[in-house]
């Protein structure tokens, strides 16, 4: 019992936050010690001191309130896992000076099997050079942006491998929660490399995966890769 | 014996030409009677009123070549199978002229697989109207034309039933013979009808396989979908 | 107003029942007059003669509950959807007699896709008879029965017109929802056939798509391919 | 020109001899400087001696030839790639004691994309600890093994990472040319790594490529692995 990762979830009454918990609570390696909302929030407490009581912190909330926990990290000196996105430059910034002091995992995709091919991209793209390249994804019919921050992630790491812009494909449909295949092609051969995602659980399932690797670690600034 | 089908190959030291003189001699429901090529090629006849001794001509060469043919055809009252492509519009009005006096089948595309798909697609559409549509096809880096001409007909014949534009994208690598895909989406659920090409020896296939129900027909201008 | 088709819903705690119920309240075409749940349920009402004020009674429940629930549908001349599984014979026998005064459908898979593809598959595969043909679906890990139901059905489908078995290969992965292709291979080409379900809302969403189709309809026991 | 490698290609006749003879003419890297068929062939000499002249020997032909002209490679201490089939034990052991002397590359499918994914697979199995893994191929309805040698190896492979057997599915449709697909599955999403080869050219091709790596190699026994 006294081995379990004692958790502070912020955000908890959100729709990653509330995953989180939920994933957590049928977990025997985790404990929730903490779960913290803004101000006022008839759920839970919003006293950030709290978080003195968890080994670690976990932020899926908006940049401010991201920044505002941030500090209250470093006070307690836990380490923070942070899957909220539109920070700035200043904010990313301060995420920097922060994890000279303590370990922060950050990144806008926690999804673990997008994070793997993410890191076996490059060196397979290396083994295939000279092979066509291109990448079609799927995502629901009202998603606006196109192409995916994760489709234009594999072509950059691709990209940077064979120094060509790799063309990629974007097809808004129904509700598809999110495919992205990459097609290598060659005479006579082709490899495809697919990732499909059923649910959002599968991003709040990452973060707690990852959780267990970051509070092994030294201070620094971590991305999925470097712990798969 | 006596009921076999007597083939004419126009254009018979060609790709396609050889392609379907090789097949229609593993086929016992054929025999092949004359093999046509330009005048003073080595390896066959280049007399055109050979065709008298056939039951039909199958023709995949250049347009003047097939109107040239044509008018025997017209003469002797032979079927005529045509797969030539770049007819214009005045050579696609002498073919309408000569339907009326003999059954003429003319498609650039003779596989059966795409065929069966064009003559099932306006329902399915029908079927799953209000569902979002998106075509994705894959040929050789070298294909210069995008889309395919088999995707915009695709595109076209669902278009005509829902009265919306169809996005296609088209990926051109390695040395694909061809691949078209129709996603059709809705709240959580999907429907792909997925056509691979694996090489072009199918459509040598696909006109033998129209030959065949092109004879018992009355004069008129069909396409592949009439049969299927 | 007064066009809106009035919903009884029975089971409108259970996992379909909430599901249709949600799904209801978002469409303009329905009011949800009545909510059945067991007696003494806290959240809604249990007395059946409620359906009266109805237009159409939606029952996705136990055997027992829903013959229960027919007899009032009879009472009061409701047209009923029924997605209720595991009836037994005797159960089934009392909906065929039921059907002779009301109009019933009665399905397992009210999925719009699925049952789309069951009302051209013995089309299609009349079209491409001599091509073989083998199915593979692929599943939640946890699901024991295989081959799925679904494919059971594709599989049977075929092989009335073919008069051959058809293999069928079940993959059970992760938490995998449905995936269902058919593939067809010829000579040089492949037709593949694929139906993804997402999330168990699209069977909600068709038992309502049907629901619209049902109450036009003549006493009569109905599947959703007679919609479709 | 002197530093084109030049090429000794045994039973050239043959199916693979004869591709790897064509694709070498036109590349400029290779000299085609000898040709071997068995004795008394019209089309080019027989005399293995003659393989003094070139830089390596390309062996795709019976085991007896291959072990007969092993023993020139090594007389003339000329590097041999081999891609024959179906040799015995006591064959590959000569082989073992050769590469002693000569550098050897020895497999039966010298495919780039398939060795390049044997390569990467193990790493990929392991970032991908706990998921589920099942294998499908796909090749034509003739070939009369299954599963098919590449997909035995892939969960050969996997298998020693994870521990656990791997299901395998085998289908046998048409005349498919050889697809493979490995799918890994956890809690809502899903990885699927494709192979799909077009045409045998392309076990020619990576031979080619495969020459121009082991030339510069040591005496030794190599796997195309080695050099991907």
């Amino acid at each position: 019992m006294g081995n379990k990762i004692k958790l502070a979830i912020s955000g908890g009454a959100g729709r990653m936050g509330s995953a989180i918990w939920n994933l957590a609570l049928a977990d025997s390696d985790f404990e929730v010690a903490v779960v913290l909302e803004r101000s006022g929030h008839p759920l839970v407490g919003s006293d950030a001191n709290q978080i003195e009581k968890a080994d670690v912190l976990i932020e899926f909330t908006a940049p401010e309130a991201t920044i505002d926990h941030l500090n209250y990290a470093l006070k307690y000196q836990k380490p923070m896992v942070i899957g909220t996105t539109g920070l700035n430059e200043a904010q990313i910034k301060l995420l920097k000076e922060a994890s000279k002091k303590i370990p922060i995992l950050f990144s806008p995709n926690m999804s673990i099997g997008i994070n793997v091919l993410f890191s076996i991209i490059p060196g397979l793209a290396k083994k295939l050079s000279g092979w066509d390249v291109e990448i079609v994804e799927v995502h629901r019919k009202a998603k606006k942006d196109a192409p995916s921050g994760t489709a234009k992630k594999f072509a950059q790491l691709i990209s940077q491998v064979s120094g060509k812009e790799i063309p990629t494909h974007s097809l808004r449909v129904g509700d598809v929660a999110g495919d992205h295949t990459i097609t290598f092609a060659s005479e006579g051969e082709r490899i495809e490399i697919s990732h499909r995602a059923q649910s959002p659980i599968l991003f709040a399932k990452g973060a707690l995966v990852l959780t267990k690797k970051l509070i092994k670690m030294p201070p620094g600034l971590y991305e999925p890769v470097n712990f798969l």
